[in-house]
């Protein structure tokens, strides 16, 4: 396992360095997220959060891929014990510590869909401000096909960003997507030419950069305040439904003596 | 009247029996709700919701209309008194006892709605999670041409669902739409060939059937967390003033001695 | 300054007087909003209001604006201390006597967007019921532009009525959008012909008001009731992040002796 900081790569994205762009790089993964990509995305976003001179965040992959989601393998060493124990860190470890940061990030967030969007690389989008997506990306949430809970505040964001129907559809059939789709559900701003997506991200968040910081952050904390209470509860119920899930599965393989 | 097992008929919708069709069944009234049907059929749910070999429910209407709304003649018949009173039950009678468990029921609930969908035939579909609709099929709920107030939480989940423009139009002006802007609005996920619409339900209530029912009850455990509680308060503010109208009414047409 | 009645004219829609008819008058300043223009228009909101022969409002404007939004003249004033102190009023002047009448409005409220609709004049839009725009109408909110917060609670109503990306969008850029967009995003229900949005608002107007006004208010109620708590912690947090923002500028330019 590399360490966290080269999972991740961040850069600026004009050359007054407003804009930062914190790029998933883990490619031979297709950016799926470990818990090590999960702390360096989410130790990135929070330096971005802390810098005074930064006014926006890009978030893109490196690759094929936006994100294919959680890493599977990582997952099932965890479950099956064989995974290496959590380092000690400041505070929360893995996916809260990525998720924490995103949803109560204070400044816009500019999201580059560069291609495949998977579980968390799909249900993170809701977090981000502005979303602008390949012309070929697709994306689906496997919720169903792994027979686990949404996550992520999905079971919220959803339907709010697309409606109760299309969030039904996407979160019950574990169904593709196309960029286009996307778009027409309001996951997405607009779909970019292949091969744009992040010039046209970074293009879109210097104009939003050029305008006065504190104006940026009063509009950002005012979205919030009105989401984040139902967002923390939504986290809450679906993590309580993972427990359960996971505790029902670890009874049936290893029944009691 | 019939018992309340008549007015309602329980169907497989797949071989393996996961798939529950629950049909309202008084098509020569229009499938209109008198107390028997909301109880037949609330009654189905309860027993589709408590049987674990049951993953979905698929609603349906038999004959030419989903469902014409609230049975106008037991209504009139009720405000005047002389309507049968209502047999003790096991907790609530009528429209509470359907809507009750509609609204919180823990599994995906697939409408078919095959034709006319007036006033509860309407409003019970934001509690459904996919809704399919016969391109033949024509919607309206006529709050204001009765005058009375909105019902089921319509007053909600019609601006959560079609957005505060499109939910005004609807609840003030009783207008008709169609199947086409159903589907435009946000109600239906899509229009079906004429006669189509309870095949195509049972074919995607099959297709979510063969997921884990532990997620499937997980994803809607959480979404409907997220907005049962601003359901009940919606049903809490549309019943109380449906208890002041009539109020006002039996009022002016009885005035003091 | 004119007396604020002068700002603002009020006339009957229909023939029964159950059609109000509001319009911003000043058109010589594109009906900004100064504090007179708050307090007359929002006195005419609480007459309509308090009169049971009044069952819908028409809200427009005089000229080739709908509103241009806040006088920007009497905010630099303000901000100067060279503004003529408010005159006592009974309860709150200016912004909150209007936004607070309206955002509590108690019956059908039709908006006229007859041309340009900037800051407020765009802000107001989502807390009326039913809204049409002239096809030639044009709106932005540019608040990143003049460096403040979003204001009336359009940090929590611009992303439900057209969804988060595009009220991240509309808020953070200072766009313009055109009549077509606005109904495309679910702010206005349509456009009209150059020059007829206020006959069709009257129109519709008519039409709902012909409906009992115990359904209409009822309605109303309902819908308010499931958004106005929130709506009002909207505007608290915005307020707050206004005196914050003004207070910082006053030190800047007023450094402590």
């Amino acid at each position: 396992m590399g360490t966290a900081d080269e999972l991740v790569t961040v850069t600026a994205g004009d050359e007054a360095g407003r804009v930062r762009v914190i790029t998933l790089d883990r490619p031979d993964k297709l950016n799926a997220f470990n818990t090590a990509l999960y702390n360096a995305a989410g130790d990135a976003l929070k330096a971005a959060a802390d810098d005074d001179s930064v006014s926006v965040v890009v978030l893109t992959g490196n690759g094929r891929a936006f994100s294919a989601g959680q890493d599977l393998n990582e997952m099932s060493a965890q479950a099956a014990g064989t995974a290496p124990a959590a380092s000690p860190t400041d505070g929360p470890s893995g996916f809260p510590r990525f998720v924490d940061t995103l949803q109560s990030f204070p400044k816009p967030v500019v999201a580059a869909v560069n291609g495949l969007a998977v579980g968390i690389g799909f249900t993170l989008l809701p977090h981000c401000d502005l979303v602008l997506v390949d012309e070929n990306a697709r994306l689906r949430t496997p919720f169903t096909e792994l027979g686990v809970p949404p996550e992520a505040a999905s079971s919220l964001l959803f339907p709010a960003r697309v409606g109760w129907q299309q969030a039904a559809r996407l979160l019950y059939t574990s169904e593709w997507i196309s960029a286009d789709e996307a778009v027409e559900l309001g996951i997405a701003l607009r779909t970019c030419p292949a091969g744009t997506v992040l010039s046209e991200a970074v293009a879109l968040a210097t104009k939003v950069a050029g305008f006065p910081l504190a104006s940026l952050l009063a509009i950002k904390h005012a979205m919030l305040d009105a989401q984040l209470p139902a967002v923390r509860r939504a986290r809450a119920v679906e993590e309580q439904s993972f427990a359960e899930i996971f505790a029902a599965r670890r009874a049936a393989d290893d029944p009691a003596p």
